[in-house]
């Protein structure tokens, strides 16, 4: 199996390339580190951009949504969408406004989704969200009725080509700046996550699902989705 | 002056409309949380979405990049281009698949963006980005030289319609599950801010800038920028 992706006209960084990489251990670390990505596509000629939850398995991506939704029905219309993840890693602070910048982590994968219709397919492409974001939730829950489950509709798109691009490490000053007398630095940013809140209706002596054991109150995001340890579920669809 | 954004064929939430708002109050609130956004562009007909910084100035947004960039010169091509921030507030765990959920906020912004290119209207931008995210950080920093304004483009865009989507609150649960002996609830999830990380060539006795005093550490980063307390700089651009 390839472990890289091939640069295209899509994807190659023209610009400072010495931030991009192709290779997929790389492009799923940045994916794999976040839930939420932004999809781009076309509609009657004009570019949209929708945020939404995924989750990868193998070299497919997947989201979902309403089997309405005019959003997902135009992703799957054959075209070819871009799904952009992004990490915001920090504040850049330079000696002059030139050096001021930004630390992410970004990938934009490209790929022709199709949409999961039969019944069973979605139910496991779920099970393998939600199995996949909360280890062993599935088997808590209440099964899908077939109502929900004809409601909703699954896009699963192959990665056909993707890069990642990374901006790391510090302040990259302008040599003749160095012996400013000005500060800079970095300040930096992360998701974190939040004590869980209890649903006010929830049973009495109802324990916290050990499914969230991972997103422990002040973790960061990225380590707790790094902490779920597989979930053990089949990667859906397309294999 | 309009307080609301026309709802438009392109803004208007067909589903869910109770998630969805237009007046600029609320779709300000959620651009002025973020300084990171994903631009959808069409390049040869296939849209692509690129994350970058962006700042607002009255009913404007505004971000930049190199002036060789392929991807902002696409975006100026005289395009409507779609600008989407988004907040991930939180997971949502139900008694039931299909309970599941997250929190989050979102705009999507549209309009034409223009190319600043003279100099000085593109140093009054840039200071303006940098003086409001950093309160007269302008004046602490080496002036920009003519030949790095001159390596970059700002790009100015009209928001022309826009709507904001917003999915708060708790576990909304199917009447019939309340009973289940399930966990159910929320872990909430925030952009934080860490320990500032001076330059390791910073000068001795260089105190930090106090530029960055609304980023304490542990802060969450929606509340940094909301304790900048503006920047006392003209917004530039189509005033």
């Amino acid at each position: 199996m390839a472990t890289q992706f091939a640069p295209t006209g899509r994807t190659r960084l023209r610009r400072r390339p010495q931030r991009g990489a192709y290779d997929k251990e790389t492009v799923y670390a940045v994916l794999d580190a976040h839930l939420f990505c932004h999809v781009g596509y076309v509609l009657e000629g004009e570019a949209f951009v929708t945020p939404t939850a995924f989750w990868r398995a193998g070299d497919r991506l997947f989201w979902h949504g309403s089997a309405a939704s005019r959003a997902l029905a135009a992703q799957a219309d054959g075209q070819r969408v871009c799904v952009t993840v992004s990490h915001l890693d920090g504040l850049v602070l330079g000696r002059s406004g030139f050096t001021h910048s930004v630390l992410y982590r970004s990938v934009m994968a490209f790929g022709h989704p199709v949409a999961i219709t039969a019944g069973p397919e979605k139910r496991r492409a779920m099970d393998a969200f939600i199995g996949g974001l909360y280890p062993r939730r599935p088997a808590e829950v209440r099964p899908a009725h077939e109502a929900e489950l004809a409601a909703i509709v699954v896009l699963s798109m192959a990665i056909e080509e993707a890069s990642a691009k990374i901006r790391g490490g510090g302040v990259n000053e302008v040599e003749a700046d160095l012996n400013a007398p000005c500060w800079a630095g970095v300040v930096p940013i992360a998701m974190t996550v939040g004590a869980p809140l209890p649903d006010p209706a929830l049973l009495p002596g109802i324990a916290v699902s050990p499914s969230i054991a991972a997103y422990r109150p002040g973790a960061r995001l990225e380590d707790a989705l790094a902490g779920r340890n597989g979930s053990g579920d089949v990667p859906p669809g397309g294999k």
